[in-house]
Parts: structure tokens; sequence; C-alpha cells
């Protein structure tokens, strides 16, 4: 790739285009790239990998050799172009889209992210609990995972998992299935289907939620990505419950990554003699919540925090809001509830954008999630909210 | 009943004499009786039941009219004759066997507890856990409660229980599946069979450990007496296990009893789709530590105290022993492990018994169990520990 500014491109637009560079050159979660950040920004880093022969500090020359060979082959602009073309952007630190809590990740905070769907990631993560779990789960820890999920999404959370087999798919499956919000964050890119059964979960997801990765279009997925992608999911998060894990396993490393990160921590406890529950279990006896319902859930991720349970209202404008949320929300009746269908035909879109509106929507303060109805909140409906001079 | 001193009898035989006419007139708990005894002890509490017709401060007439007729009708020799009959006898605050742990209970002390079967309470109690939970539990619940009775049991734990179906009857068979030591402690007299379905089950907890209760000889059980029995149980004990108990359930007032003691309250965690594991979980999510098996529970129970792991040595001296005790213990060898049944052979009595001693023993810290064999203490083949002297 070239370092040298394209015509016409700002140099945030310049910072960006390195930063997707980057995420083709470095592995996720590599501290030292933060290091090598701070002196001349992406660019800087960028120029650096494609002019410097001698390795910075903390590099040895074959190191150093293999990311420049990496650089070299890196092509942001095509990344970019493969990621619109599945309906999927790079979001990096600055961007409004930016969740903030991610950077409580400090040196391992991921360049960016490639986000495929049509939802806000930041205002979905304010709003989110991690669920994850054994692949190899037993029909306990399925239906427990997809009812929690359910539950959870019915009551307005967004449901973000790993999208592998057993407990995550049940999450999904359960968030979707309730006509809910769920978001998927891979280890591998955003246009590859990982596990390849589950194809028609993927699409699905893209068509109502989200699917995030810090790895660029078309990479595979390895052992070692699906334990730092696991930093992620945790840090994005309110907080994790595990719903069976075996002792040693990556979903104990993703509880106690969000444990550390200062997120709750959660298990739902199982038989005794069950092994996919000794993990679970090992944790609750450590440092974990034993949270057996959504409710239980809820008491703890809701409690706390400022889009919490115990908000008071709107946290943005009105006017400020997105064209295609402001519709949305002007679709919605002072008083009594709505269903998202009547939603999306007052909006004169589909279904799945509305519903995904509506959850950007409540996460922002202005609507509530009642079973199938949305309503306005009663902070909304008071004219103090309506405009941005309010504030 | 009358008060008068019998010939020969001593102010101590007259007292305990008193207390046990007295467990006929109160019902166990009473902490009213604490008060009736600070005056002139047991004996003036009968006199004054059998002459004084004005009620005491904090009684009505009609109670205590109530109270003078069951008085009268007391015949404690025969009580103590009836028990001696089942193999039975009356322990109270001051004996040898009574456990000083139950001291702790305060003004609802029992006045005395009737102890069916051959070995020693006190010794016993020093190192027992309850196990208590559901009647109607789950096939889990019962695997869960006869493996975790039967692998503390083999590792030289008194498990005491209830005696009623589900848990509790899982719990006796457990123990005494494993040759182990077991207690049930009853709501109704120590010779009747409460559930009847039990009979053969408290035949064996006779022959092979103790059954305890408040009540005098025929007494039958009733609601209220399930619930008082329950601090007993927690008092006994290091610590109590609820193994399966729905909400609202009699099992979490003997763990909550048993945290008010300052006793380890343990739950085993379920499948939260399991009606019968939500009181456990309710229980673990508030004060309980979450166990999963028998190492678990001896982590917690066998951590601090003068008779715990940690313990050096015997605490009483050899030559010091009843004489059923020294004839066991004079059978082990000063180095390996040698069987109960030849433990019995080489004590000339049988197998039942010599197990009985050999847990008394290890209560005292001359042996220790190991799977089948039991051996000496270290501490107890050391000269010094051998008499009185040494001490």
């Amino acid at each position: 790739m070239s370092g040298a500014r394209a015509p016409g491109s700002s140099p945030v637009a310049e910072e960006r285009l390195a930063r997707a560079a980057l995420t083709r050159v470095f592995e996720p979660g590599d501290p030292k790239v933060t290091a090598l950040l701070r002196d001349g920004g992406a660019k800087g880093l960028v120029i650096g990998l494609a002019g410097r022969t001698d390795p910075p500090r903390g590099f040895t020359a074959s190191r150093w050799q293999g990311l420049r060979a990496r650089a070299a082959r890196a092509r942001p602009e095509q990344d970019l172009e493969a990621a619109a073309r599945v309906g999927a952007r790079f979001v990096c630190p600055g961007d409004t889209e930016w969740p903030a809590q991610l950077d409580d990740l400090g040196a391992a905070r991921p360049l960016g992210l490639w986000v495929r769907g049509t939802v806000d990631l930041r205002m979905w993560a304010l709003r989110s609990v991690a669920m994850v779990g054994a692949r190899a789960c037993t029909q306990y820890g399925a239906h427990v995972a997809g009812t929690l999920a359910a539950d959870l999404a019915e009551r307005g959370w967004v449901v973000v998992s790993g999208g592998a087999y057993g407990v995550d798919g049940a999450a999904h499956r359960g968030a979707l299935g309730a006509g809910g919000a769920t978001a998927a964050v891979l280890a591998c890119g955003i246009d590859r289907c990982y596990p390849a059964g589950h194809a028609q979960l993927m699409k699905r997801i893209v068509q109502q939620g989200l699917i995030v990765s810090e790895l660029p279009p078309g990479e595979h997925p390895t052992p070692s990505r699906f334990v730092v992608r696991n930093r992620v999911i945790a840090a994005l998060t309110r907080g994790t419950v595990v719903v069976e894990a075996a002792h040693r396993s990556g979903s104990l490393v993703t509880a106690r990554a969000a444990q550390r990160l200062g997120r709750h921590t959660m298990g739902v406890p199982g038989p005794v003699t069950s092994g996919l529950s000794a993990g679970v279990h090992e944790l609750l006896r450590a440092e974990a919540h034993l949270v057996t319902d959504a409710a239980d859930v809820i008491e703890l991720v809701g409690a706390v925090g400022e889009l919490g349970e115990e908000r008071r209202g709107p946290v943005v404008p009105r006017d400020l809001l997105a064209p295609e949320a402001a519709r949305v929300l002007a679709v919605l009746p002072a008083r009594g509830t709505v269903t998202a269908s009547d939603v999306a035909l007052g909006a004169a879109t589909v279904t799945d954008d509305a519903v995904a509106r509506l959850y950007e929507l409540q996460a922002l303060g202005f609507v509530e999630r009642h079973g199938d109805g949305w309503q306005l909140t009663r902070q909304a409906v008071q004219p103090g909210f309506s405009t941005s001079d309010a504030l």
C-alpha cells in the first residue's frame, strides 16, 4: 500500500484508511501497536512499515520483516470496498459510532472494528449483555441460553455473543426469535461465515442486528484470534453471562476479562453432575454472580450507569437524531404502544430496519419496549426533550 | 409426677429426672423455659408446676393451667425406662455427652436430648455436617445427596439429617452405604418411626449411628416440631448443606439458622429450570457457599476449629478413654491400616460397634479413615499421647 496522501482526502480520512490497513498487519490485541501509534499515528506507522528496514524497539528483525511483508500486501481501499459490498463499514476511535467503553482495554484496544449491519454499534452496546458458553453444550445449556436471551431481548437488551455453535448460537437465536436485538463478535472477517453451519443464522443477524470483527474482510479464524476476540465481547457489554462451561473453557476467559474490566460477571448454575457446569460453578465460587433468569441479569447490569434502568430521559436531543431514526421516532404516538410492523409501515421502511432503529432509540432513552409493543418514554414526550435547546 | 427426692438419688440425678419430665411439659425450643429454670432449676420448676396455681410472669392463666396438666401426667422414670428398653438415654447440659455447641442456641437450648444408639453424641457432633433438602426431591437431588453423604462419610465425617423422605433419606442411606456414620434428629420420640416408610432405615441408623430428639418417648411430630427441630440440626453440626429446596422450604430455615449460629451454610446448585433448586439458588445468592462435592464441603467445615483438619493430636489421653473405645484402639497397629471388620474381630465385638467406636476415636484425634482402612494418627503413635500424664 502507499502512505502518500490521496488527492482531496482529509487527515482524518487518511488516519482511518491507515488504521484499516493496520488491521491487516497486526494481530488483534497486540499491545505493541499502541506504543508504535504514539509517535506518528496510524499514518506514520504505515509509512514506517513501508520505509523503515531496522526494527523499532521491542521488535526482532524477523518479526518486523514479517509485519512489513503484510503491510506491503495490504489494500485498505479494496478492503473498505469489499466491506461496503456486504453492508459493512470500518469504525475507529474518534468516530461517533465508536463504543467508548472499548477504551477500557488500554493498550489492547482494537485498532478499529469492521461492523456489518444497519444499526449504530455505540448505541446498541450501551444496553448490551454478553452471553457465552460451551460450543458442545447440553440441551439444558441450549434451553437456558435461548430462554435467557429471548427474555433479555424482550426487555430491550442487546444480546452479544461469538456466533459459535452451542450456547452462542442459542443466545443469538433466542434474541432473534423474540424479535429482539443481537450482535455477533467474530474471530474472522465480517464477510466470512464461521462456523459454516451458521450461514443462515449469520444472515439473520446481519438483517436484524450486527456482526462485528477486528479483522478485515476475508481473514480466517485461528485459535489465538478466538481468545483475543473474547476481550472485545467482555469490554463491549455491561456484563457477561456464562451458560455452561467446562473447567479451563474459553468462556471463563471472557468472564474473567469482564471482571478485570469492571463489568458484571455472571454465571448460570447447572447440575453438579454435569462437567459442562463445572467451570461455571468454579466461577461462581470465585467471583461471579449467580443468575437464574433475565430479571437477575437486569438487576445487576441495569442498576448503575448513565443508561441503566434508572436513567431519566434521552441523552441526545430529538433534532440531532439521524434522519432514519427521526423518521421512526415521529411515528410513535404520544400515548400507548405500537408494534414494530406498524412503525415500519408509518416510517416507510421494512420491519427489520424499524426494529433496529427502535433499539437505537431505546438506547438513547426515547422509547421503551413492552412485550410486542413500543412506546415513547415518559421523558421523551415532555416538550423539554424535543429540541437541542432544551439540553 | 412427684417433686419429692427419691431415696438415695443425688441432686444431679434429681435435676436430670426433672429435665426429662420437663421435655414432656414444654414444647421444644420454648425460650420461656430458660427464664423459669433460672430461679430454682429444673427441679424447682417441676415443684412449681405441681404446686403453684397463679401463673408466673409471661404466662396466661390458661397456658399455665395447660402446662400444669401436662406436668401432672409426666412420668419421667417411666420415660427413662421406655428409652432404655430401645437402647436410648437422656443426655442433658452438664453431662459429658452433652454437645457444648448446642449452648449457642441460648434461650432456645434444648432441655436435654433423648439419644438412641451406642456412640457418643458429643464426639460425633464435633465432626459432623448436616444435609437437608426437599422431601419430594428429584432423582438429581437424591443422587447428589447420596453421593455427597457417602463421600463425606468416607472421609470420616458424620452426616446429620432429619430422617425424612427425599434428601434426608438419601443422605442417611449414602452414609450408611459407605459404611459410615450418620445421625437422624427427629421431630418425634426416638422410639417412634416417622415417616413409617423409613422403619428399616431407622433400624439401620440405630445400629450404625444415632437417633436424637428433644421429645420424650411416644411423642408425635407436629408441623411446628419440624420447624424447631431444624435449629438442633443446625446447631449440632459444623455446617449445613442444602440439596434441593423450593422457595420458602423448611430446609432454608435450617440453613439460615446455621448461618445465624455462625455455622457454614452451603448449597448444591442445580438446573435453573428446576423449581426444587430455586430455593438453593436463592440461598446461594444471599449468604451460602456454593459446593459441588465433598471436597468443597470439607474445605469449609474442616478449615477451622479445635477439631478440624488442622488439629495436631488427641484431645483426651488414651487412659481416660471409655473401656469399649480403649479396646478398639488397642487393636490398631502402630503402622498401616486395618479394616473395621478386623478391628471388630480383634476387639471381640460386632462390626457396627467397631465402626461406631472408630468414629469416636477419630473425633478424639486417635485414628483416621482412609477408604476402607483405619489407622492411628501420627500423633496417636507418639508415646507422649499414651497417658494422661503427658497432657
